[in-house]
């Protein structure tokens, strides 16, 4: 019997003391439906000032947790990802406060975009094959009390890597007795950074192979991709560079909005999301002190 | 007529009031003799112990400078590289203070690589494909005196960007009178971060395209990519996670060498000397505020 959570056995946050939802032996399958990441706050008719009405508590919900038999603190959870499907519909948004160019666009900004065979159709004219991933998926922390769900930390959580696909795997370091593992924050695409802090945000199924490997525990995630989320073809990238990634990372995103307007009808907020959901940060150079390379990237293909 | 500039035609370090070697009018081509990272210090038959023995006023010669008439602060200079072939050897080295991952690996260690047949064969029985790419490529800075080869500016230099393979466009910033453009540190395969410090070094031979658009100057260099330089296939990747990407940064790296290792029979500096030629550093989010994400990965197909 295989196990299946709803969209319902959702949580906000993480908390060592809530009660799993299911439990599973090692080897075992779980089925998930996830939430998007608005809770059920957005639908395919919002609009941008809906963004400012969102209650912070209720994002980024998380379907779990799933109590893992036999599973320790320095144990390796495995987790295999068997399959992903996505909603028909999906949200991206710039919400102010929020992004890596938060001081550049302070206005909200709303994306609603349509996923139809396999393909994404941005509400700006722009087409993209959805390579749907997992954003959020960690274990409990071994500290007590409520941890919030926005950042990532070495027992997983809101991880946000674009590769985290079908066909991938993760290997999280177990935190607490049981893993206490759960699942959310799906996106139809999302690109390296998601510099505006959104990706095309969509409910979805998943169904994963839950692992235990004794006293394998990782320092960080690892994982290994699926060619699915290769990729390929050329690219226009601008670079930031200077003493702070962060800076330069932001400097590379500015630019490669700066190409994506001068090259499309597009304004500068919707090169902006479009920049989050389809380029890539790429760390050119790390050693040349004092001075990093950040490079941002988009394929061509996506301004054809 | 064609200009071309040997590998004497060499300089070490940015300054505006060296010399021209040649002058071309935009739209013109050069090609250039590239001599490797080491300014000819290093051979085939050398030694690790032959790293601490370099003059460091000799690294990173670059071949130049080219005056391109007409080129003025404000403009554009854009370069398009036509041809780019390398030497049958290379190398790669850890130098002691320098790279990601300085304080791990404190002793010298040189990996000499033969290059044939468009594969490098590192001399740990690993073989990847030749992806040769130009590391420094820059502009004098409008700014007087000396200023160090290492680190990249705004006006190029030693990008080490390992996506400026044939094929791909350059664009820079044009700092002052006639550009006084300047290239060299060709590498045979790098990956994006170069995190032990070097690439497979190795003398060149390229030519570029010459061009100049009038009041285009970015911010930060930008280019365009060619396919060459694509990474596909299934990584094994390791993350950072914390507040400082330099830090996340630093842990990938230490997370992917650890995956290497247990992967392979590779001594774990060997392990990093491969993650710099092979693997690439990705800013997976930086957006979760107060946590990044960095992921470091390596095509599973290097390890077969």
């Amino acid at each position: 019997m295989r196990v299946h959570l709803s969209r319902g056995d959702i949580h906000l946050g993480w908390d060592n003391s809530i009660e799993p939802r299911a439990t599973i032996a090692p080897g075992g399958e779980i089925e998930l439906d996830l939430l998007e990441a608005s809770g059920g706050q957005l639908a395919p008719s919002s609009e941008a000032s809906d963004l400012l009405a969102l209650d912070g508590t209720r994002l980024n919900p998380v379907t779990g947790p799933i109590r893992v038999d036999g599973a320790r603190p320095g144990d390796a959870l495995v987790i295999s990802f068997l399959e992903l499907d996505v909603d028909e519909w999906g949200w991206s948004g710039v919400l102010p406060g929020f992004g890596l160019l938060a001081a550049d666009f302070p206005e909200p900004y709303l994306a609603v975009s349509r996923i139809v065979g396999g393909v994404v159709r941005l509400p700006f004219g722009v087409e993209l094959p959805a390579v749907s991933m997992i954003g959020t998926i960690g274990v409990e922390l071994p500290e007590a009390g409520q941890h919030s769900v926005i950042p990532p930390r070495r027992f997983g959580g809101n991880l946000d890597i674009r590769h985290l696909t079908a066909g991938a795997t993760l290997t999280l370091p177990v935190g607490v007795e049981g893993a206490l593992l759960s699942v959310g924050d799906a996106h139809a695409a999302m690109g390296d950074g998601e510099v505006c802090g959104t990706g095309v945000e969509t409910n979805a199924r998943t169904r994963l192979r839950i692992q235990v490997v004794p006293g394998a525990s990782p320092a960080f995630p690892r994982f290994t991709t699926h060619p699915a989320s290769d990729r390929v073809g050329a690219t226009i990238a601008a670079t930031g560079i200077g003493p702070s990634l962060e800076a330069a990372a932001r400097d590379a995103t500015r630019g490669l909005i700066d190409e994506i307007v001068a090259r499309s009808r597009l304004a500068p907020v919707e090169a902006y999301v479009l920049a989050s959901v389809a380029g890539d940060l790429k760390i050119s150079e790390i050693v040349d002190l004092p001075n990093y390379v950040v490079s941002a990237h988009l394929p061509l293909s996506v301004l054809d």
